[in-house]
């Protein structure tokens, strides 16, 4: 059994509601690997030194100088207030991104229509090491950034790394993941949370894509978990804060 | 056996002599520790933010927006570039603060005469862990930040660290030292690179001290490598990067 948490810029940026999210996740009783998101801070750097983040497709486009704010902000801010905060709820955590033991292989988007800069697509999940550093922590807490093995940090999308390390790992572990986000689940009707989606199957989804029901952001998110679900990922759920321990959300179907 | 290697903002600085100093770091055979400080990075970022960083006696006084940049610089970005680099020699190598696996436990220093702000001075270094992850990696690389086990980070002095963690598993293995920095060793004549000490006792050191002979920023570096001796490290050198595979440099006696 591992349980995989994913959480977003929301859950990052609203330190009452990342709190709670910790305290929870510290007393899940598998082991557990928590990935997390960036959130607002990073813009907010970029802002205040006057570089323009520039985002296609609600992906990040990482020229040299955004990618040095990325990895102060995840890789050192965020991770590590997320550690010792673990700790003190006497969860032994350790904090890494992919260029750590090498966990996580990655390359340099090759350009096709749009350079994506320093944004690395994840080739080997050295699921080797992962389960070393499970074995001597209480929990692995990932910062969505990876490496090319070569010296280059590279920035990569947290749903992604979770989704991939998730599937990498379910050759050994029965491992449930869960997407933390903003809502309740995957909502049937973007701006009523009480039209949560139980269960969604690959077909529905397709047919919610091409009916306009799924948000730009919703899409590569289910297709991450859809990708994880057919890698052999055992359960999957799109959820809210409320969901880390009970159950409730959007389960990802075949 | 166990090396530990320190390097101060003068090699984090220089990408030239950083890259050299980690290529010979990558190849020592023993297993290794590599410590390293800030540099000018986290002044150049705090300047641009308009935070003016205070010193003290060559310490840093860390209020809360410091504190925040001494991590992102410090644990985000030069701990991040330097393990990838390290990664791309061949060496694998992983990055860590002092609050994953809960390695330095520390304590906000306590107000005397100067608020330090969050300084953190170390109570306990997990030696268990830190050979078991030691036992799981070619290397570790530390970042000058420690916590206090209840949810704080802390800026903690890498030269402190180096000393506090060699002395602690010098009961477990033969440590030694070598703290890299901008001269070949300690000068005699602070303007005279040719008149390096090759060998100091505490006696000569304390001698030093009263006559002038070492400067602001040697005192505590010394005093560092005196306590560290005291406490059982087996041999600590103070000298340039030309010294991280020959001897040379100023080696602390007795």
């Amino acid at each position: 059994m591992l349980t995989i948490i994913k959480i977003g810029g929301n859950v990052v940026d609203n330190a009452e509601i990342l709190m709670q999210v910790l305290k929870d996740f510290s007393e899940i009783k598998t082991p557990k690997i928590l990935v997390h998101g960036g959130g607002k801070l990073a813009d907010d750097l970029l802002k205040k030194l006057n570089i323009v983040p520039e985002k296609i497709n609600g992906r990040r486009i990482t020229d040299a100088q955004t990618l040095d704010i990325a990895v102060m902000v995840y890789a050192g801010l965020i991770n590590k207030k997320i550690t010792t905060q673990l700790q003190s709820f006497g969860c032994d955590a350790i904090g890494i991104t992919g260029a750590d033991l090498n966990i996580l292989q990655a390359h340099k988007r090759i350009v096709k229509d749009i350079d994506y800069g320093f944004a690395g697509d994840i080739d080997i999940v050295n699921t080797k090491k992962l389960l070393k550093l499970l074995a001597l922590s209480d929990a692995i807490v990932v910062a969505p950034i990876t490496h090319d093995t070569q010296g280059q940090l590279l920035n990569t999308n947290a749903d992604t790394i979770t989704g991939t390390i998730a599937a990498a790992l379910s050759a050994q572990k029965k491992v449930t993941i869960k997407y933390i986000f903003e809502k309740p689940g995957v909502l049937r009707d973007k701006d009523d949370d009480n039209s949560v989606i139980e269960n969604i199957s690959f077909a529905d989804f397709e047919i919610g894509v091409a009916n306009g029901t799924f948000s730009d952001g919703m899409i590569p998110k289910l297709q991450n978990a859809f990708d994880a679900k057919k890698a052999g990922v055992k359960e999957i759920f799109i959820c809210g804060v409320e969901s880390i321990f009970k159950t409730g959300g959007t389960k990802i179907g075949e």
